[in-house]
């Protein structure tokens, strides 16, 4: 047991912030933010299911971290603090550099470490991690899923389809930079844009499962429907270069982007001054389903839109 | 995947709080509370760790809820909500009875359920279950574990030791009424009581891991000694009838009663006026340690205190 207790040991030594109470009492207690909604998220990672078995424990620590706030940056929302469900296989290394990323992730996105629990795993069990994370919404409130109007803009951040090319990099299936490796393994949740933007969509959502597939649960949820076009869908530079088919990066997932309805003028000004790069890649329209286009011309669906897994 | 599908669809059926968002959003949203603490646990059960392989799916449920929400009793906090975190391992017949049995305890608690996610483990693998709790503590803000005075005496809400013996009964070591195997697996929070008493508290936590780990764990958390007379540990009829020695009882966890130190002298009228049996078992003084005694007569400590497992 003293793999955990060192473990537990230098979690304490994180959870500086007071609400966490030193981690030495039944729950975590800070002050509800004032008259603004509660955003709440909880989002797991399987070895061997949700990161490689020779992924870096660091670089899972910041994944861990960082899918759960890009939740909470879809819904416009400012991270106040997590809570983390810990499985411990018995590879202390592992847990020490896991730690030690975590401590990088939290310092980087400012958020305290307010508690949680550390559980024993049967050996050889894949080890499962999880993450829930509390945020504010903007005074305005947080965008829905289900708020898309007839008539709206489909926008996205880019680019699109760098996490998955990222993965087949670090699955040694092709050689690439290791910017998308990076992608892949770090993905970066696009905080400051979503708080920016919330006041201006009409819905949003992070893409974490693929483009398409997450793109129709938008239309889904507001009883409508969404046509893409593929040209559209910005790439890299780096993905041009590796010659990445528009519709293989519209299924692939983990680019942890944000995706939104809106039909303000103000979309591209404000995409324009924080820098972030954003593309016009869709339309809401009255009817239901995904209709996907190139250039205007009609493609037929893939088998697969994304990584379907469920809520 | 349709065993997962059929999963979240009857999960979508349980979270019918607006704050869901039926379970199609990143994240949940709800308005803060008011002026109130937030107060947030996070407990994980594993498999043949934190519940015996055999212990039927509904009852899971209920423990993975009540454990959760003990810790907001111990904070004199209301449930305003949770975010389930459910490794899938193929069992479809096992997952169909744990979706019942949330469905019962999240209506005997009023609470509800507004998230999580669900994940694929390995086959074979032991299931991972993790719950978020969220409550609003009382005007008076939450007890905390390190508020204990010299001078404050110890009480425990009871009985103790009912659930150690449930243990024993479902492991098949003794036999015995059902009412302890009930204590065991669907273990009570006590919410009224804690919030009741909150206000006349100097620290409180819930007895999870035993009495005297979790007496010693207020004293080490609040920088003072602690004695604890085991002639006055709280022992049911049935326990007494199958002969539970006071030690035995102190150092067996799963109890999920209350546990707190205070000199208020409103503490016995409180519990009478609610029917909750009390006992005071201890007192707090100037010093460190955890100091034994039956009927005043000095009694060596035992090897293992309760559950180590850390925080």
């Amino acid at each position: 047991m003293s793999g955990e207790g060192d473990l537990i040991a230098r979690l304490r030594g994180l959870a500086t912030h007071p609400a966490a109470r030193s981690l030495l009492d039944d729950a975590a207690v800070l002050p509800a933010p004032l008259g603004r909604d509660l955003v709440l998220t909880h989002d797991m990672l399987v070895a061997g299911v949700h990161f490689l078995p020779d992924c870096p424990a660091g670089d899972v620590a910041w994944k861990l971290l960082a899918v759960n706030l890009s939740d909470l940056a879809a819904k416009g929302a400012t991270p106040i603090g997590v809570l983390m469900g810990y499985g411990l296989t018995g590879d202390t290394a592992w847990d020490a550099a896991f730690v030690d990323g975590l401590a990088r992730a939290l310092a980087h996105f400012d958020v305290p470490l307010l508690g949680g629990d550390t559980v024993a795993q049967p050996k050889g069990d894949a080890r499962v991690l999880g993450l829930t994370a509390i945020g504010q919404a903007l005074a305005g409130g947080a965008p829905d899923r289900r708020g898309a109007k007839p008539g709206d803009h489909l926008w996205v951040t880019g680019p699109i389809g760098d996490a998955g090319l990222g993965l087949r990099i670090a699955l040694g299936e092709i050689e690439g930079p290791r910017r998308l490796l990076k992608a892949y393994r770090l993905p970066m949740p696009r905080l400051a844009f979503g708080r920016t933007i919330a006041p201006h969509v009409s819905a949003m959502a992070d893409v974490s499962d693929g483009l398409l597939i997450d793109a129709r649960r938008i239309a889904d949820a507001s009883g409508l429907a969404v046509t893409i076009d593929l040209a559209t869908v910005p790439l890299s530079d780096e993905a041009r270069t590796l010659g990445l088919a528009p519709l293989t990066a519209a299924t692939a997932g983990d680019d942890y982007q944000l995706l939104f309805a809106s039909s303000s003028a103000e979309i591209e000004r404000i995409a324009a001054e924080q820098r972030v790069p954003i593309a016009c890649v869709g339309r809401f329209d009255q009817g239901s389903g995904l209709t996907i286009v190139d250039n205007g011309g009609p493609v037929a669906l893939p088998t697969s839109l994304g990584w379907e897994h469920g809520a």
